[in-house]
């Protein structure tokens, strides 16, 4: 048992070895291991009941609005991929290949998919017909391969990845907006709503879009330790895939035209924000939201007080469940109440009921937050209200801890030195004016590992654009030559 | 529009062309396309959301029933599928290998996984200590590979197919079997419950059973055509697998033991078979449990009547969505009725309502099932119970046809010739006592593509492998020697 208490504590710590720290707790609580080859994972039980509810929240959403789930081969054609040549230059798509089949070498390599536009934009182009086809909304949840060669980390960088993928094509641009923003916003609240991580919304810039779209929006968020997370994407694509792939339809006069197309995607990184965002040096963090176990009951006896303990201590639990809990009872005889609640702290568990003698003489039982370790007597009448406000204050704390750590790292710096300090010190974003030229992305990445991450936007939610915001000042923080874009630099995973 | 309409027909006949008749079904009602490449297929909204439905059932009975979801890596090096060489003599998987990453050589070909066995059992090991940490149930959902040179069938024979892989271990025998035979009943109640497809259980004979298996066991559903579907099979693994990935845990004595472990598979020729067994030339039939609308209403107008028609149309679907039905108003502008009736026909709705002025005055409704078009007239009042009504008879209808076609196809024999004779007229499951000798099956398949797909067993369900079902003679009806089996031979997809 020694053995296992050992491996059971995290070792390391959150502000002083993040990475380190970060590791340890996606193997300890459970969440995932390092497959035998570099760049892969294997998504353990508690990791995967965490995307699982993603997928089903937002999965919902979708069917709600309009999208229908699809799925296409894994592999394209190395021919397909060369036709988004058409539409980005220097494309070179870092992919798995697949050269032989069986025995056989394939006549044309296979590229595992790294995103699917090029072998879904041909069938959307025979599917489009008609402007009553449109708009065509599809997704589809899947896995996708990138060949980078990083170091490994779980759920932030892995050369195999799930995600979705959301493709759709529209009669008009202000339809394909209201689909972009419609989908940004989505994302928006699984973080926020879901997950209890705050997020800001705002575009790429032009640099570093996705290759070929018009533009690139993005939910970013920030974590504890000064990085920005890249935490999902929605592109607006303009005509450029719908002209390289003939997706055109015969518009109210049997006119053809040509469609406007919009692309999507969340993956497992927003487990790898919602795990580095809340969790601690005791282990996992989850918010009630999202977490596969809400609240776990933990009966204390001595022989004598086993049978009453354990009585209430189940009648307790049941009516937890009935009321919709997700709610465990910890009745193992073989581990004593400390060992357990490390190992419910440390799987992240919100919430803990503590009955022993004393509860049950009272008719009571004592609650204990996770993380702060509050606790609070509670009466069993009332037990389920009680659950209930408990599980929305714990998420709050999460949420507010999380936005107030946001809020106290945007700051504003007019001056390339003062850029590369601020970040240099605290981390975070950095709001500066811009001029609009990579050049001065280029020149302060140079000197530090932060770039321009996003550009915040006026009138978001629209069938435009929107605008970006107007930065305060009209002279470039980097070159000071005129600037009316404001841009937030920050390091980023 | 004439074009559309000579588009959305079924031109081939089931009777007379059962493989191009299904071809034609699949893409007409918008299940699939096929991909580019040969051997690959794009599964349409209307497909994917059949898939979904039986994703959604059997996952809910495996978390019932104390299985897990994970995820493993969609590659595994070649040399952890060589360690099934120890299991398997002569192992030689058909896979296509993943050489290149990005612009690289691959020291070691990853092969895209054609199951997971090889991959997961090492983990399981990693993860099984003690006795405590058993049973051990994954599950994933994912995509497989296997590189098979036949002619693509959607569903059937795919090289990428969908399909969901369990994997368990187990302190003793019998929790192993228990599990085998938990997941063939999940099995046999999909087909059974949710597809209207009557399915019989068994084992495969020991010369064709899974790689490494002790046991197979199986349900296999009979199509119209005559041949059998493997629907899905479960796998008793013995100790072999656990020995070669040293799936040891410490038992209560903390003595190492090896553990048993079992995997068990349903794939998207479910789908093959639920399309295959109840459609017909007019084009798919969906029981109402899968079908994702089960009810269209169709409202039937002249100018003047139509805002009469369209109102009570309009309150009525109202009221059928408010009682939980999938259902559709399909108030087009641009369609006429007759369309609206085939294109409905075509992609399998169970159940229409029509909706016409006599309707409205009389205060009633017109149903007509699919797939016979049977046409009752029922009152508006009442009318959620009586949509439910018709919507299980139309599912016993589906399921007593097919349960007939099975019965009357099951026919014994005992001689080579009597086999031969009786599958080559007939088509269907020939009943024969069997002496237990691959050769005999051999002789047979050398002749006609028949050979031995299932063979029935006593006692299924319980801790132990059942015992096979006694022939009524003791002679082997292919060489005469002495019988104590019995075999069912068939043509098979």
């Amino acid at each position: 048992m020694s053995d296992e208490s050992q491996e059971l504590g995290i070792t390391e710590s959150k502000s002083h070895k993040p990475g380190e720290w970060y590791a340890e707790v996606v193997q300890k609580a459970g969440l995932a291991d390092y497959a035998p080859m570099g760049g892969f994972i294997v998504t353990r039980p508690r990791g995967y009941a965490l995307w699982e509810r993603i997928q089903e929240t937002l999965d919902g959403w979708f069917k709600d609005s309009g999208v229908d789930n699809v799925y296409f081969p894994m592999f394209i054609p190395e021919s397909f991929l060369e036709r988004e040549k058409d539409i980005v230059e220097g494309f070179d798509p870092e992919v798995a290949w697949v050269t032989q089949g069986g025995h056989d070498e394939l006549e044309e390599r296979l590229a595992v998919r790294p995103t699917s536009e090029s072998i879904i934009a041909p069938f959307m182009a025979d599917w489009t017909r008609s402007h009553r086809d449109l708009p065509l909304r599809l997704n589809q949840w899947c896995s996708v391969v990138r060949w980078e060669a990083t170091e490994t980390k779980p759920f932030f960088r892995t050369k195999e990845f799930l995600w979705q993928e959301g493709h759709t094509a529209h009669a008009t641009d202000e339809s394909a907006w209201e689909e972009v923003w419609t989908r940004l916003s989505q994302y928006e609240r699984v973080f926020e709503e879901l997950l209890a991580v705050p997020v800001m919304r705002g575009k790429k810039p032009e640099h570093d879009k996705f290759p070929g779209a018009k533009t690139t929006t993005t939910v970013e968020a920030l974590m504890p330790d000064g990085k920005s997370v890249q935490s999902a994407t929605s592109h607006h694509l303009g005509r450029s895939f719908a002209e390289a792939f003939d997706i055109t339809y015969a518009d109210e006069d049997e006119a053809e035209q040509t469609a406007y197309t919009t692309s999507w995607g969340l993956s497992w990184r927003a487990l790898g924000a919602l795990i580095m965002t809340h969790s601690d040096d005791q282990g996992l963090v989850l918010p009630p939201t999202i977490a596969p176990t809400q609240v776990v009951v933990v009966p204390i006896w001595q022989e004598d007080t086993k049978a009453d303990v354990l009585e209430y201590a189940e009648a307790l639990t049941a009516d937890l469940e009935e009321a919709g809990f997700r709610v465990e009872l910890d009745d193992r005889d073989e581990r004593n109440p400390g060992f357990k609640f490390n190992e419910h702290e440390l799987n992240g568990v919100p919430l803990r009921l503590e009955i022993g003698p004393n509860e049950v003489e009272d008719g009571e039982a004592t609650f204990v937050h996770r993380p702060d370790n509050e606790k609070v007597v509670e009466d069993r009448d009332g037990l389920v209200d009680a659950v209930d406000d408990h599980l929305e204050t714990i998420f709050e704390k999460l949420y507010d801890a999380a936005a107030e750590n946001l809020e106290e790292n945007v700051r504003e710096a007019h001056s390339p030195e003062e850029i590369l300090g601020t970040i240099g010190k605290h981390g975070g974003y950095v709001k500066t004016p811009w001029c609009g030229d990579e050049a001065c992305e280029e020149a302060i990445k140079e000197k530090i590992a932060a770039e321009i991450v996003m550009q915040p936007l006026e009138d978001q939610g629209g069938t435009t654009a929107g605008d970006v915001v107007e930065p305060d000042r009209d002279e470039c923080g980097v070159c000071g030559d005129p600037a009316d874009e404001v841009a937030y630099f920050a390091k980023s995973y």
